[in-house]
């Protein structure tokens, strides 16, 4: 069902005109990031935002699904006119979207004699798709081919999650290292870029301005999935700030 | 300097792995696209979030600069190794990564004595660009040909984007109204589905079930351009609910 690929990267292609029309702000990317990373070792290579329109939906996800391992979709599976994501993913695929009969019984049961034609549009899907169960609204989500499709709003979504580990490939979990120090980024600008040559291989650092509570500062982040790795950046940066007289506020 | 595209599509290019990650929650894509709607009459029609690669920084570049009549990227210009979106950019427009004198001068006389080669950096860009000014830190940002480059720091760019008046051709302002009613969205999707279908040439309905203090609800947002098919559409939609006899909430 999923590419073999090592890499087990994964998009997230988020379809929602109250996303980009500043409407919402989106709570699910950073959601997603960390969820994903903590519990399967997936990491998010490329997020996209796109509007509730078939034809770019149909573009994005063949794009998407054809340079990732996983594609993650949110929004667009409720029972209104602009929920149109199953569909679309239907023509993407080139697949018959028709009513999935387990989730036709799982919203049977659960909306009993108010079980009405919007919400019996939730059960249709491309046809071959497997079901994302949903414990918080019934409504599942549903996976074809590498694709995911969850929904948008961020509660449900989040009550999801737990079913994807059966379909996603557990990779090398990103472990991380933040060291917040008082000073700004260009006092350490030089260093950290010699820091990052030298463990270039294996880490991947990042610095982070930050004005909080009237302090100026810098947030200086290491990630790798090699735990040994991470503690040898992690010392060097540390060294260099103790050298250089900067101020640790805080390590974690 | 940009394209003749009556549309004034935008995209907006979000360059940083602290996003990607889940570290760091976006801010800057619902402030700007509510600010460009409000001020410019621009609409955000994609955002792609992407890390700090040369490579797809400047695949991506190349393909939203040609798709859209504007590109705004966020991040990747300050002074650190990390920051590698103006060199990125020079690279996919084949322009020299070069010091703009003016962007030198200005960092000299804010710095004086402490400008280092860090912050000599920030002076750094594709050979031709313009500057956005930076009330807050100096640094400026800058256009080139469509693409426009601003910081990541939320306040930093809220500073700046009044500046982006003289470069972003003012198109239609989209207006919007939005009825928070207490039902679900099953119940009116129907009806909501031929009022889209009547008004489907001018206005675009969208619906969002929310949870808020305990209450189940629908916000129905009724977005365009023309006021008066606005207006006409958001009664029919009012009609439908008190013949339903649906509460409503608020009505905006």
């Amino acid at each position: 069902m999923v590419k073999k690929n090592k890499k087990n990267s994964c998009a997230i292609l988020i379809i929602g005109n109250e996303i980009l029309s500043g409407r919402t702000k989106d709570k699910n990317v950073s959601f997603l990031a960390s969820w994903l990373n903590s519990n399967l070792g997936v990491k998010i290579t490329e997020v996209r935002i796109v509007p509730d329109l078939e034809k770019i939906i149909i573009k994005s996800v063949l794009e998407l699904s054809k340079n990732f391992s996983y594609v993650l979709t949110t929004g667009g599976i409720g029972p209104t006119h602009d929920d149109i994501t199953a569909k679309s993913i239907s023509k993407a695929f080139k697949k018959k979207y028709t009513y999935n009969i387990e989730a036709l019984n799982i919203l049977k049961k659960y909306y009993g004699n108010q079980f009405n034609d919007p919400r019996k549009k939730m059960a249709k899907m491309p046809a071959g798709s497997k079901l994302i169960y949903n414990p918080s609204s019934a409504a599942p989500g549903f996976i074809i081919k590498n694709v995911i499709c969850l929904p948008g709003v961020p509660l449900i979504l989040q009550s999801m999650v737990h079913n994807l580990k059966k379909y996603l490939r557990p990779g090398a979990k990103i472990l991380s290292k933040t060291v917040y120090c008082q000073t700004v980024e260009s006092k350490i600008a030089k260093e950290l870029g010699v820091i990052q040559n030298r463990h270039k291989k294996f880490v991947e650092i990042g610095s982070y301005p930050f004005f909080r509570l009237g302090k100026i500062g810098v947030s200086i982040v290491t990630r790798s999935s090699k735990k040994s790795n991470l503690q040898f950046c992690h010392k060097d940066i540390i060294k260099i700030l103790r050298d250089k007289k900067i101020k640790i506020i805080r390590n974690v």
